[in-house]
């Protein structure tokens, strides 16, 4: 069983859900039929030509010999075809050959890609947000000779923030660079974890690196950006000498095993050549553009594989016969008419579509951020709010959904041919790089939370109650209890958010006890609240399949919102058993 | 970071929960102090002996050449020691050299074995099972030829159900057992998933393999159960001609690699001899007494995988520095001073105990089963309701446990040569062999909530509120609001088991929706009761850590039994979003 992208319904969540549909009233350049043929190119060549790659990357690896690495069987070709398509440059500016469509869009083939392989799709993800710095803080200089073809795709990017001692906490990181003099500097150092470090995909890589001045201040204040490319470029834009730095090692990984993760050497010599970056010492911010980007690509990832995982639970439970259903005739059943199969695989659809609808709502945020005025403001803001949401909720559910298609697999799922393990070995990444999850809670409740006072979660929670009301007026007895659950989850969060707003700066270490459990109990009610509005959506359009997207929005209001409650006490009630609890964690 | 075995936690839980304290009250001929010397034993050789050697098995697998296994490097030996010691022994019936000690006992040693190495700990868990099974149905004949070296470990016992078409529906089975006249039977067929199927380990292996007879019913009532040796045994004893079976092939799986996992084909040419176990067409009843003990070791495997990811995490997060906590000086803290972090070491240590705490409890149900009278009748109903809570709340926790153990970890916890992902890779399996866990969930509701009409469940709430009461009446503030949840997680059972018992017959559809989880919330109400009582017991005795211990059951009380309301809705209130969910998952 491999994907097959889910074009229809991704079209129609994007285009009725807030990924979208701001964009297409606005702009009148975008048109609703332009948006489902690039989708349906997306999904074709997701489906039918890097799909087919992901187990082959799982097996082969990217073998490491003298500094080069290989990709494995069919990589290159795959990656030469998808970028000489124009899907790197969707959404990157159209000054230096970008396509300038909206984020959501490209958040849409993002899924597809990582879906079709999560191993394949984070080296793109990764030069389009390097293509994005570049684009925001690189030198006309820089722009001219990198960026065209960091937009193409003809050179990939990567982004390197991680030392052994500087993980979460990157202000503690030492890898050095000095000034050359000539306006460049050189760096030397170590950075591990890597990922696309080096690779033959492209003939040029070029690395963004962060680094520290000789005169620096400590911490995160002392940190700058480079541009290092592995191989120097001459004035007419061939490319000149190999750059002062190496691939050292590579790990051997859980999952992801087609996507080489590098420990990079710089300066063995006299210092790789690298090239400033925005102002000295002002790295983390030109980084945070990558960063935020990476992080919503991070949840599609969560979505992708976790799409991935659904679909291929799907296909074995309608095919695989087990034991007799209640109601069923003579022989065995497929298992998907058991109820408790039917949980499994709707928990699955249900927790995807609602992670999907969080990470395009992002995504339309950041479109709706770059005009002008307040309303541009408002949606950077809201861009900003939900970005955590959007990696750790749909990350977790990525593990989540891909564990629970082992077990719909039963001992099938083990075996490492079915390849519903890869998806569980996969997935578990996502929930660790561009920022742990824990550190996408705190970001939420330390720092987006408390933006303008509370006034922007503010907010975002009086457009759920408009949802809540708008489901509790629709008199479709199939939405069952679906309007009751989902206000008694927006009530929780509205009571978790006033409580944390109270305690941010009174009670911080309460505030960090609480911090997990209430980013999932604002993904658990923003994505059913979504779910609901795709489904009343349907409902009124008569189309995107109303009674599939009802039965899906009911479902997670009656068995994953009800968690509401639940989640509203282990983020205010339990600081105390969260910050005492050393007693039981020593010896 | 190796595992260490918790011998004096253990400990206290055998002694002042339910698993060994009835026992002791009652058994004059075994004392507190042995138990806590065969403990130390026990721990001494699964921290030294055998926890070394569970990389190595992840490494190594167990290459299949020419129908012959080779075990791991140290394999051998281990086992062969391990044996030597009598620890296969512990529990087996003394008539045949078994030490005749409690079930609870063995199942701290069994938790024990798993932690050191899940895939070792397989093993010895069939063979046990095999042993009993004999005991229980075999002839005089059988038994003096085999169940000595089956309860000493000299071979190995394996238990053969799966094939193709009959997983969960072990009634499909197709192996053919035909009489040979001489009273024994040629067995053909082909059975696969089959653990320990095939090794070097011990010279001979004794299969316990469900087959049909020609003239058999359809379905469970035309099973029956065969003894079929790897080599025929002689009149004296030694190992006579190979017999006509063989592994044809192994499986390549997600985890557990040092445990072979056969396709064993049976009569390439005559068919294989097999002896009846019991009696013809009743193999199934044979078969139970060596599952149900298998699912509480399955269960066991659970804690005890669990037990070890906790352990790595706890001792990589007091080592690894990264940020400053709030309130601490200079430089970087250790990670395990930031909430976050310490929420889920003591998610993972309250969820670990409390699955253990339940593990026990029903061991120990199987010890007060062996007598007579009523109270032995109450206990074996006991056994029956907790064993499908004992193995799949138990190993659903594995999961959970050992994906946050990587979580704990960062970075490092998805680079292979950490271990922590080998946790997470091994983990997976327990909630699928042995009946997956959403078979142990429709035993719950469908079978076990429903013994005596709902007394045995009842009763059993009972004593649960009892422990409500007994936390309620304790003034100590260190344990919150530990009373207060717990007795709405006991309510929330309570209320839901009163709807199960009502729909069982009348709508057993809807019984089935809420099968899963209930089992949760049965899991979650019963584990954070046990810890509630085992706090009250070391408050009392001032022993075994009061303080941790009130911190653990408060923390399960306050984060986690929480959860036990929207279960409860998820259980009584959502029949119909899973019933009729059909429109979402076509197409």
């Amino acid at each position: 069983m491999t994907y097959r992208a889910p074009v229809a319904d991704i079209a129609f969540t994007l285009k009725h859900g807030a990924g979208l549909s701001p964009t297409l009233a606005q702009n009148g350049a975008l048109a609703a039929d332009d948006v489902d043929a690039i989708l349906e190119e997306a999904g074709k060549f997701a489906t039918e030509v890097i799909a087919p790659l992901n187990t082959v990357g799982d097996k082969h690896g990217t073998p490491l010999k003298d500094g080069n690495i290989t990709m494995p069987p069919g990589w290159k070709d795959a990656y030469r075809s998808w970028s000489a398509a124009g899907w790197n440059a969707v959404s990157l500016p159209d000054a230096f050959g970008g396509q300038a469509l909206p984020h959501a869009l490209n958040a849409a083939c993002i899924e597809m890609w990582n879906s079709a392989s999560m191993a394949f799709g984070i080296g793109p993800v990764l030069t389009m947000g390097a293509a994005e710095a570049l684009a925001a803080y690189g030198s006309d200089e820089l722009k001219r000779t990198y960026l065209g073809k960091l937009v193409s795709g003809e050179w990939m990017g990567t982004m390197q923030l991680t030392e052994p001692q500087a993980g979460s906490d990157v202000g503690a990181l030492r890898t050095k660079a000095e000034r050359a003099g000539d306006g460049s500097y050189r760096i030397t150092g170590q950075k591990i974890f890597i990922t696309y470090g080096e690779h033959d995909l492209t003939d040029n890589i070029i690395h963004f690196v962060l680094a520290r001045l000789p005169d620096a201040p400590a911490g995160n204040k002392g940190i700058s950006l480079f541009l290092v490319p592995k191989f120097l470029v001459n004035g007419d834009g061939s490319l000149g000498a190999r750059n002062d730095l190496r691939a050292h090692s590579i790990e051997h990984k859980l999952g992801i095993h087609g996507s080489p993760t590098c420990t990079m050497v710089y300066g063995d010599k006299d210092g790789a050549v690298g090239y400033l970056v925005g102002e000295e010492n002002r790295g983390l911010a030109c980084m945070f553009t990558m960063m935020n980007l990476a992080r919503l690509a991070v949840g599609l990832q969560g979505v992708g594989i976790a799409e991935r995982a659904t679909q291929q639970a799907l296909a074995y439970a309608r095919e695989r016969r087990q034991g007799r259903a209640i109601g069923a005739k003579d022989g065995s059943s497929a298992i998907i008419e058991h109820p408790d199969v039917k949980r499994m695989l709707m928990t699955m659809r249900a927790l995807t579509r609602a992670a999907r609808a969080i990470c395009y709502a992002t995504a339309g945020a950041i479109d709706m951020s770059h005009g002008g005025g307040d309303q541009a403001k408002a949606a950077d803001a809201r861009a900003a709010l939900l970005t955590p949401v959007a990696k750790a909720f749909s990350t977790d559910i990525g593990i989540e959904v891909a564990s629970m298609g082992v077990q719909v697999h039963g001992g099938m799922g083990f075996i490492e041919k079915t390849g519903a393990a890869q998806h569980l070995r996969d997935s578990r990444i996502a929930a660790i790089y561009e920022g742990t999850n824990g550190i996408q809670a705190l970001d939420l409740a330390m720092r987006k939370v408390p933006l303008e006072g509370g006034a922007v979660v503010r907010a975002y929670i009086g457009e759920l109650r408009n949802t809540v009301k708008a489901v509790q007026a629709n008199n479709d007895p199939a939405l069952g209890a679906t309007g009751a659950r989902l206000g008694e989850a927006v009530d929780s969060l509205d009571r978790a958010t006033a409580w944390l707003l109270g305690q941010v700066n009174e009670a911080p270490q309460a505030a960090l006890a609480g911090a997990t459990p209430y980013l999932r109990l604002f993904g658990t009610a923003a994505g059913g609240c979504m779910l609901a509005d795709e489904a009343l959506a349907a409902l009124r359009v008569s189309a995107g399949e109303p009674a599939a997207r009802v039965a899906v929005a009911r479902f997670f209001a009656e068995n994953i919102a009800v968690q509401a409650s639940g989640l509203e006490r282990a983020v205010t009630e339990s600081a105390d058993s969260v910050n005492t609890a050393d007693a039981a964690l020593a010896g």
